[in-house]
């Protein structure tokens, strides 16, 4: 069942040591097939050397697991919330990449400060409100996707131009259209973390990058008058 | 004599430039064995690409070594009075990773700021006050030891539910069920230290993470509801 | 067509992982042949282990593609403009290099603070003012040209003795008298960037270097009476 | 002539980019043969990877060049003023490690702020006062060799016991028995640079270690009485 996608799946968990984005079995990948509405993703506390397209767990967007002999991710009841609220997302991560988690644990959003950053977000990267006693006692992976995505309702982000957040005291989920892109998200967010971090320190008074500095660099690499790279 | 520990040691010893957690060799891991009330530790000095099995000294809970023809680590009194009194550590490590030092040269405990920490330490990370003159003069790697099981007693924490202490102006000790795990009980203490580091800068007027998350996590990976990895 | 000079840009553009200074495909490189006056880029998007001299584009002065079948790089209209004001340069980089990127963001010009600086640069390294939405909005990479070129020329700084620049709230250009020198002030330029926020947090009250020794260092290594390295 | 010292010079200039102490060329290393009064001294400018035994360039103690085709290191004139001073020292190397650079562009002493530090330094490691203009201008390395001893002296240092010094705006120079000992010392300096920095950012009112702990660490590695390491 789904054996390619198993493969594509295994494969992005695979990036994220690669990418220096986790520690020990400190992050997740999965995918959804639309058609099924089925996701596929990493089976908890396996280490990423390990895995094999095989372990992949199959799961719907009940959070019903569909196949495989492992326990999913722990934070699996996110991704499925995730996927449903934001159709247009294939492809989710999450991590404890070290910068992004400075920022979740201050728990400040991310200004954009520059291009970099303007070239794969529009405008600045939330940090979400912590949850309540009783939203995490109660299911707490199940309602840290419904609090991304009441969030990003709330704000009038769209996902897909803002395909990350952090969240407060814990760390970052990223997206994409698939899961390489989710994982290339995340490598960028972590990057991104990290220059704003050491941009406030040289300069305590610095102000986010201007608007239109800001609007030249996201649309010259998204939408129909994109001009970055091969066509 | 305790051929497998020894192996088990060497091993554990040969992880520490693995994950960066040593410079040259300061660093040591130790693992005892209950039964016969023998530790194996890494001899003092010897650097981790030229360790044998061979090489590992054996001690007894009275301090005295019992085989080999090295020179035990310089620290191991203060990891014999931790076996003492630690009667569910098997496993402990003393290195001079660099975020873990830093926090002990400030003198400062490591609060817990996020999940990271919540998932492996259940609370904050302490830093113990300066030894006296006279506890450095008279017998100083025993009185190290002394007063890390005193302040864990005085405080009041279970030193397997608080796995590392920073012993101030010196750096980490880590433990846990065998020498792997304290090793790696080590290298989460300094991404812990490094993220937190990170997230004060950020934002100076940060506070610990909310009680009910830092539960929610340390509960989901220990005790008896535990759901975090493979069963 | 300029086949030799292809592949030094291709090997130069390769450089750019190996030093550490980009992620995913935030550079490019290009080199001129003031001869023809026809200038070898990278084209837009390709990541470095796959490009190939023959993916190399051919521009010629006035912008134009002249050979080449992909894209260039979307920075080639700043390459160009600076080729044009700049007569003395032969190579040209870009990066998102992290330190330089911070400076570039926080929006001030580098102290000279030490000699591993002057050996290369002589006197701060100028962050440029922010391009108007109206310079934006016409032709931006040319502009961004324009505006380095025209900075130049203002505050009097001789391009080969300032090699590098930084652009507000974007980024690093760095230059030199082919591609390899380029890359090779680009990565210096990371290096001083690192060590001289380092040494702000380390001193608030810093100052810059002493001007005779700047002087020194720099004429030690640049110009008829320099003596360090071999003849 | 020389050879076998010619060897161990080439491999320990080779030890400075294997421990990360060095960009391009930024780093020299030297070693005296005392009995005859000669030293032999990377060239300058040469990369460390094509560096081999018989490119080492030969000088006396009055810093004639006595074998080798090419110049040596542009520092050293530095190098024979300490080994003029210092009679013990048999190995000096000087490096633009970026932490050590970043304290003496700041100006500042690196404080004993712990063990780490204590292990190989007996108090703080100084940083030089700047060089006069006429310092600088008549015999710039000379008189940094100059300089380094005669603070020595005026602050009572023994140079065994601090085998490191920061010169202002500059860089370290640090010093042992031998090359391989005075790369150690680099390696050291630069990682208790770093966590010294780190230290001063989690504590800004930070004292340095107690004395008793200072000296118990010093002297459980230097003198009659050390017992750390194979006797």
């Amino acid at each position: 069942m789904l054996e390619s996608l198993k493969e594509a799946v295994c494969d992005a968990n695979r990036m994220l040591p690669a990418y220096g984005l986790v520690t020990f079995t400190w992050g997740n990948v999965s995918q959804i097939d639309r058609e099924s509405g089925l996701l596929v993703i990493k089976p908890s506390g396996v280490e990423y050397d390990r895995l094999r397209p095989e372990d992949m767990v199959v799961m719907d967007l009940d959070g019903n697991q569909v196949e495989g002999d492992l326990r999913p991710s722990s934070d699996a009841a996110t991704h499925v919330e995730l996927y449903r609220a934001f159709e247009s997302v294939g492809g989710i991560v999450h991590t404890h990449s070290s910068y992004a988690v400075s920022w979740a644990q201050a728990g400040r959003d991310i200004p954009c400060y520059g291009t970099t950053h303007a070239d794969y977000f529009y405008g600045e990267i939330p940090c979400l409100r912590a949850l309540t006693r009783e939203e995490i006692e109660s299911a707490y992976e199940k309602n840290t996707g419904l609090l991304i995505a009441g969030e990003f309702l709330r704000l009038g982000k769209d996902p897909m131009a803002v395909p990350a957040v952090l969240c407060k005291n814990h760390g970052p989920f990223a997206w994409g259209k698939d899961a390489v892109e989710a994982v290339h998200n995340a490598a960028v967010l972590e990057e991104v973390a990290k220059m704003a971090y050491r941009s406030e320190i040289i300069n305590p008074r610095i102000s986010p990058a201007p608007q239109p500095l800001q609007e030249k660099h996201y649309f010259r690499k998204h939408g129909k008058d994109a001009y970055y790279g091969q066509a």
